[in-house]
């Protein structure tokens, strides 16, 4: 199992020793979807254009959970965030809503976890903001869309 | 906006009253995978079995989240869980890991987000332990199978 | 000190306890304002119509801060809350934003902790969210304005 | 909107990207008050001489509470502290307790949200611990009085 | 491995589903020490007497801690703590502090967790506080003395 | 009181100024153990080597912990960890299970209390993994075993 740096030599669970590694400039960006009807989804269109804020609410969620991040995912080390952006965006053709999420830090590791934290948990508060109108909503699509900045260089996927 | 119980009358967000409501026992259960290559599938696969416990160290992830959903999701109603169960299993044809949590508790409301963030947690502690080997796996499929226990009845989404 | 419930008979501080007490609907609710220059008013009430929502985002910190409060009190019991809700009004006159927080639970111990520390934070946000164009702002009257349910019954401050 | 940080062009809320700024040392100051009777700080006053350290527990809390800025406040960016002072005196002719509180870290941002939340958490602790003999105490005068070490300069507000 | 709760049939870790259990008045007692220098020692008892008060604010530290249980064991059930003491005696024949903490609650399981946690976290911050003068500090004697009020009955372990 | 560091000339307590200390690469090293009887220590040999691996619950719950520390421990100051290893290792002769904790970070304090954080939850939660078939374990030799990297330099304390 010598692939997986998140064990030692003995298959026993370590958050990885990264003293060692530069500080340098990281970024990250995931994506996510949550699809619906498309009623639903004009209930949240009708909201976002004048009251009943369901996307602002849920990109709040997000930004402030990709500051728990390390306190969610057991092998990740906390660190000092140094930006955050997450984009909804409706999609009739869903029908829902798209979601980015972009992280910077400049530290030791990357930031995809928190990434990925924020472009899901925002997809969750949109499911809890209108659950009451709709239980069977899916969410999908949650993965790295970009990464940046550490040894392992640039990751696209696109 | 009167069918987003979400929002006042004015369509400002607010934690709704669940006071007037009885205490029931509640069930909630959500599926999601992860979706990977046969070969890092299979790194996970030797090491449950051997050494380097991926699937134990998600499980128990997805189970303390459960426990932190009220934190992350703005206006969910903090709750005592009396139940966290976290199965996880290696599927061949996906290939990767479906995922399935169930939340119980005795409250005012229903464990649906306790279920979805714990089912969601798990998939993202899978990611992070082996995204060494793999940076483009997917996660997918996060939804609310069953939920029973509260006024609007059983809800089931096979 | 025998007057202050948080010490025992030797003056040491300890979580009271209220384990005797009965468990009853209880409310409470909190007021703060913060005072800044008519022109700082502007933006916000501009932002709240259309759009970069100061308003909005410090309702969704202050409800989220309720749930946070027995983490920042030390004394302070956990409790299911089971309803917040948080009032932004811009007011010319102070020039501000006045703010109201009202909070509920089903238990043993009074929430008027949690309705200032809902006021509290709100009031903070909005600073946050402005600070960049006035940092001399001054938040004040912060104060509980209504208890009830509890064995010392109605309690107004108007 | 272009004039608060905290928005993007389109108005939309984001954590603002201060990877290009200069890691420099920075130090904040807040003040706040708690307005009560002369009898209830008698109470205080005898507790901190002997026993029932009130203002102890209170200037713990304070400090505490500046560790959870960026948990409370959406879109603080997490920084590591350096060091935090509560000073808390008994003030006859207010009457109640005047609070001092100072923060320093060295980092990207500035740290006059952490002093606002020591010295807010400061006073709602002094409540907490004296609300058995007095309900309608006042919390005010919470302001930021000095910020050094940012690119804006030094701010004073005496 | 069926003697164990905290595993399934297949040994696989589940938070144990206690919704069954009655809802009964529970308590549990632990105890620890932190031996030190007689010189040590009498740092702290000087402080406790005037100034700089070690044990109250390990006092308080222990009751934070006990609110902070379900998050710190991952399959411990959070609960609403109805309250927790932390008693600390100076022991010239330790030499050093003997620790106390009572917890109680109403609940469907037991509280040994939490006194555990209490007096664990305050014997760490004994260690903190007075770290400068004496690092070979030792912290031992953690253990359940009394728990009580669930199926198992009346357990003692003095 | 001038050789307590926590504490200022007043003897109030506050968190040190570290701002001008030098940031580091430091180490430190914990350890602990907990006593049970022959039958238990068998039970959770058996479970590591096949099913129901509470060693591994627990290394995981303490390297969370290792996280948390600035979260309990009240003067502490937040620090970006680098690495965190826990080891447990059955002990016939105890009988029991040793433990060993090392923390790492490149900071301006040492992480002491991180490493002693550590091996005091992992000892906690294989009290919890195990309670259900004996309670009067013991949990004891919680102590700095190694500390280096600070203006203090090495400390061994074997």
């Amino acid at each position: 199992m010598s692939n997986l740096s998140h064990f030692d030599a003995d298959g026993q669970a370590h958050m990885v020793d990264v003293s060692g590694k530069a500080i340098t400039d990281r970024i990250a960006t995931a994506q996510s979807w949550i699809k619906m009807t498309p009623q639903t989804l004009d209930l949240i269109k009708q909201g976002t254009a004048k009251k009943g804020d369901v996307l602002g609410i849920a990109r709040l969620a997000g930004i402030m959970a990709a500051k728990k991040t390390s306190d969610l995912i057991p092998l990740c080390h906390p660190l000092p965030i140094t930006k955050v952006t997450v984009d909804l965006t409706p999609d009739d053709a869903l029908p829902g809503v798209q979601i980015t999420a972009t992280v910077k830090t400049s530290g030791q590791t990357g930031v995809e976890m928190e990434a990925l934290t924020a472009a899901s948990t925002t997809a969750l508060t949109v499911y809890d903001m209108v659950k009451a109108v709709q239980k069977d909503m899916e969410i999908g699509g949650l993965r790295v869309t970009l990464k940046d900045g550490g040894k392992s260089g640039l990751f696209e996927n696109p």
